[in-house]
Order: C-alpha cells, then structure tokens, then sequence
C-alpha cells in the first residue's frame, strides 16, 4: 500500500466524493525540493500559480522562497494581488480586451506587476491603457524557443523592448516556456538546451538596443533539471508542488512525489470486467488518450479507459482485483493543472490521512 | 455573416477574453423548440442542468412547461433546491458517501426529491441515511440499454425496485441514458430503439413485481426526436439548450439552433500559417480529437488544432483569412458541457448583439 491509499484509506468516511486530495507534506516536500535546487543553481522561483489557484499554496511557496509567482491571466494575478502578494507576473502575451486593461492598470499601481508582450500592437495598447501610468508596469519580452505558441523570434526582442520603452514601459527582461520538452523523456533536455540558446540571443538582442535583461525567466515543471545555465535567472514552475503522471512518465519526479489526487467511489458494476466510478471530464478533464487512458488508480495497474461527464470506467483484469459498490478509489491524474477549475475546495491532509482541512481554490473560475 | 459573428461584433469592445456568450433568442427558441415537441408526442421534459448549472435558465426552462429538473450529483440539486427548484431527479446511481447521506435526507425532506439506484447496496446505504424518513425519498431504477455505463439489466429493474421497497423508499419508476446513440447519425434512431425496449422491459419487470412505473424517463438530445415510443413517459434532454458542434454533427441541431460559443483573442501570430487564441482547455476542456480539433471558428472553416491551457492554436490556410493580434473571434465547442465549469458567469446577449447581462454559473464546481 503506497502513501496515498494509506492517507485515503484513513480519510475515506469523511469525505463526499469525486474531491481533490492534496497530502500537504508530499507537497511541501516538492515546494522546498523545487526551491533548494534554485538555490544551488543560484535561480529565483517563480511558481506559476495556474496549477493550484489557491492562495494559502502560494504563500507556503513564498515562504519557502519564492521571489513572488507567475500567473497565466489577469483574473489570477487579482485574486493573488487582493490576498496580499505583491510580485507578480502574467506570463502571457496579455491583449487588453474589454476591461482589462483598465484592470491592468489598477493592478499595476497597486503591485509589481510584470506582464508578458510579444508584439508591437500589444505594447501599444497597454501603453494606451497604462496612460499617465505605464512607468508602472513591468513587461517582459516572450521569445520563442522551439514550442511555435507564442512568442516572438529571439532576435527581435530588443526591438519589441525598445517599443515599449518608447511607449513609457519598462522592459525588465525576457522569458520563453520551452512547452516542446513535454513530448519524451529525452525531449526534455533538447528543448532546455533550444531554452538557453533562445534566451541568449534575446538578451544579446536586448543588450543591442541599449536595455538591460535583468530578468531572464524559464519554464517549466519537466525541464527545470536542465534549466541551469548561466544565462537564466529564474524559473517558471508550476505542476512540481503537486506532481502528476505525464510528470513521472517524463522522470520529472516520482510515484511518492505526487501530491494530488481525485477520491472517487465505485458506484455502478453490472458490466463484467468494468465498474463505474464518481469521476468523469467535470472532475479531470479529458487529458490522456483511449491508449494511455485518464488517469491511474493509485497503487495498482487500474487505468480509466474513457469518461464521460460523471462517471469513469475502470476496466478490470478477470479474476483480478474488483472494488464493490461504494468502495472509494483513489485517481492519480494525467496532468493536475486542470484538476482544480472543477472544485471549489481542496480538502487537504497528509501521508497518515488524520488531518483534514478545506483550502479553498480562490482563483477558480478566473479565466481572463 | 452568421448570427454568432453579428453578435459577437456588437459586443466586442465591451467583454474580456476568454468567455462564453449565450445568444439569449436562439437558447429561448431552443428551449421552446423542445417542449413544444414534447408537447405533441405527450412527453414531460424535464432537462439536464448539468449542461448550463444556470438557475436563470432552469427557470426559463419550467417556465416554458418543463416538469422539473434534472440533476447530475447532490451538489447541484442543492443549488437548485435552494435557488426554488422543488421536483428534482438526481439521474444518477448515487453512493452516500461522507455527507451526502445526511445531504439528500435534508433535501428529501424539503422538497420532491428522486434518485437513481441500480444496486441493492445503495438502495440499503441510502436507505439508512434515510432513516425514519425513507417514504420521502422517490427512486428511480436505472436500466442500461446498451451504453454499458451505469444501469442495471432492464430484467431485475423489478427486483430492485422491490428492495427499495421493501427497505421503505418509494420506487416510482424506471430510467435509461442512451449514450451510445452518440457515436454516429445513424446511432441515434438505433440507440432510441435500444432504450424502447430497454424500458420496455423494465417496466414489465416492476410490473411483475406489483410496482407501478409511473416515471419512464429517457435521454438525450441526440436521440430525443426517436424518443417517442408510448412507453416513454419523460425526456431528459440537456444539451439542446446551447447546442454544439457534435450535436449539428450528429443532425441533432443546425448551427444556427447553437445558442453558445466562446469569445477569445488573438494573442500572438508569430508562427507562418498559425494564430493563438486566449482560449485553452482551461476553458473549452480538451473535448475533441487531433483530427476533428477542439473546436471551431463561427462562420469560418477554421478550427483549433491544440490546446494548452491557456492557448488555442488556430491553423490558417496560405494566403487565407488571417486575422491580426487584438482580433476577437467566436469559438463553437464540440462538447458544451464542460465549457460551463469553467466560468464564473455567462454573458448574456441576443442574436443582435445589442444587450448584456451577466448570469452566474451557481452550481460550478459542485460536483459530489
């Protein structure tokens, strides 16, 4: 029996499921893990805060010491900025839509907000909504290194840096999430490397056009071990505090260092070699694949097969193991980010399962 | 120009991105579209409000003649007991786990409340939560008629039906989902033949067993229009009140009957031949598949071929439309359903695009 059947098994009268379990001291293992190796290779921790959206993780993350966190929209950087944290950066190339800028703006003046630019009509129209305001605002220069999402070519960002100097903003540097790292094991290096090679060219170009990258900021949970070149000075974190399966297919972490999962009971068993579990898209989403499956049942081979919206089917080896009506299993997903839009609350305990408390997900919901 | 686009660029300066926008008219026609045919095949409707979690649009639902709702899991039938809502069917083989024994006791006693069971161990763990208020709990057996998900063979609905009798609930009937109308067009009409006999069956069972099946509930919006046996006392329907593209694919809808879509922006056009949206399955779910793609541009051929979390990616044809940065583009889901778990609230227009309101998504996140 592994640690997470064991917490489940000692919580599992006190719980109304499918409900997401966090074993806080798993996680708290994997926050100063994470930051130790920082502080070894002399790099500042950002975590991206979209993994948990919950403000009590973030704070053990900056108590741990983290230089403050990275959000992915502006929604999240409000709910962090209102519960106190005061160093914040929307790593995303943020177009000010509707409100937003104006949103930016109240942000910017009441914070350290950085935000991510990658073209010359976004800095214009977050100058534009900065007004008066844009020395407030930080922007950092997203460069591509390989993944082809957004970004723009490394060579370019002293350009794009220069026009948002030229609009009153203050360029403090450049960043790049080297997504292209999460397809294998061995992708993982390859894209670190095309990262350090990205982000070198980009401070040259930024070092050309007269402004100095004083923040030069990586990705990510499956590459951060080879993120330790000179040239980088922080890392972007964000499913390391929880940890999941495509993490531990990559060798990102381990089995013991998943932090999450998803309590569901097995409510329906007439189809032979199938049950039925609480656990559908609205608790995991579809992340995996018919091959690969959507999620494992901790501490055994069980895999779900497919999902619909509330159930999950576990296909089930004849003559093997077969949970009865109302037995409660434990769902370790494929990729944790997208876990916790679902719920409203995290009920959190630790390895022995005796503890049991209810953290909020405060930023759930907040999408733009 | 299609009625999505016309809306959209109404409203556009006035929303920020990511956010689902329901055409208020098209939903309203959608709505009374249902019951109307309802109406003439002598079919109480009583819809699925896992698709929208909106108690505004429950209300508009009964208000044109639905019966009642129903109900994915307990959370959201308190939602809606709470919001007014007194004839609730929890359309779900239900395990009391933790609290919710205690929780459907509550709601038992406080409004008509019905559930699902197909096994004797949940008929025995519901009853016991129960108590000594059992006769205030309906339950409805649930039968499986080839989706080979939930449900019991139609055959023993009978028996069951008696031991929740005898264990003092009060069996009123029998239901089915027939999911597996959704693989093709022409899946549809066989799986609606599929659930006749199914319930069929199911009520001769309970009427062996000297039950009266006064409830024989069937889904589905993709099969409802082949519902109309005489066996069929109530339709389940819950997607038809957006729509989407698996439903126009499947002939279940058109793509003018699609009340909802998702306003996101172009954020970064780095990439020849590719733009990036604002939308991930952060806000879409990864509903979709590498061919079909995870969803589609209105009035255009477009259709995101990946997803990350907070990105779409929008392939272009050379030469083709290509929309600039800043650009606010209507993305039709394939699966609506999971879009609203996402979102704290609707905007709410019309096909002219000339009103807003905001409509909460109040049972989000409730999911046990």
């Amino acid at each position: 029996m592994n640690r997470i059947q064991r917490a489940l098994e000692a919580l599992v009268d006190r719980i109304d499921t499918p409900a997401p379990i966090v074993l806080a001291d798993v996680m708290q293992d994997n926050i100063e893990r994470m930051q130790a190796f920082a502080n070894q290779h002399s790099l500042d921790v950002r975590p991206h805060v979209k993994t948990h959206k919950c403000v009590e993780i973030g704070r053990r993350q900056v108590k741990a010491g983290a230089i403050g966190i990275t959000a992915g929209n502006v929604g999240e950087a409000e709910v962090f900025a209102a519960a106190g944290f005061d160093d914040i950066f929307i790593a995303y190339p943020v177009w000010p839509s509707g409100t937003k800028g104006l949103r930016i703006r109240k942000l910017a003046v009441t914070t350290q907000l950085r935000i991510g630019v990658d073209n010359v009509a976004a800095i214009d129209a977050i100058a534009d909504a900065m007004g008066s305001e844009a020395d407030r605002l930080q922007v950092v220069i997203e460069v591509d290194c390989g993944a082809r999402r957004s970004g723009a070519p490394p060579e370019v960002a002293g350009d794009l840096a220069l026009a948002a100097r030229n609009r009153g903003l203050v360029p403090v540097g450049v960043f790049t999430y080297p997504g292209h790292g999460s397809s294998s094991p061995d992708a993982r290096k390859r894209a670190a490397l095309d990262q350090d090679a990205a982000l070198t060219t980009a401070v040259r170009s930024l070092t050309a056009a007269g402004i100095t990258a004083e923040v030069i900021s990586a990705g990510s949970t499956p590459t951060v071990e080879f993120s330790t070149s000179s040239v980088i000075t922080e890392i972007r974190p964000g499913e390391y505090v929880f940890n999941d399966l495509n993490n531990t297919r990559l060798g990102a972490c381990t089995q013991e260092q998943i932090a999450l999962f998803v309590a569901g009971t097995v409510v329906s068993d007439w189809v032979p070699d199938q049950v039925i579990l609480d656990i559908g898209t609205k608790a995991l989403g579809r992340e995996g694949s018919p091959e690969r499956g959507y999620g494992s049942i901790a501490g055994t081979t069980g895999v779900l097969s497919k999902l619909n919206e509330y159930h999950g089917f576990l296909p089930l080896p004849p003559g093997g193991f077969r949970p009865g009506i109302g037995t409660v299993l434990p769902v370790v997903p494929n990729h944790v980010c997208p876990v916790v839009v679902n719920f409203e609350e995290y009920i959190v305990t630790d390895s022995t399962g005796t503890t049991l408390e209810r953290w909020p997900v405060d930023a759930r919901g907040f999408l733009n």
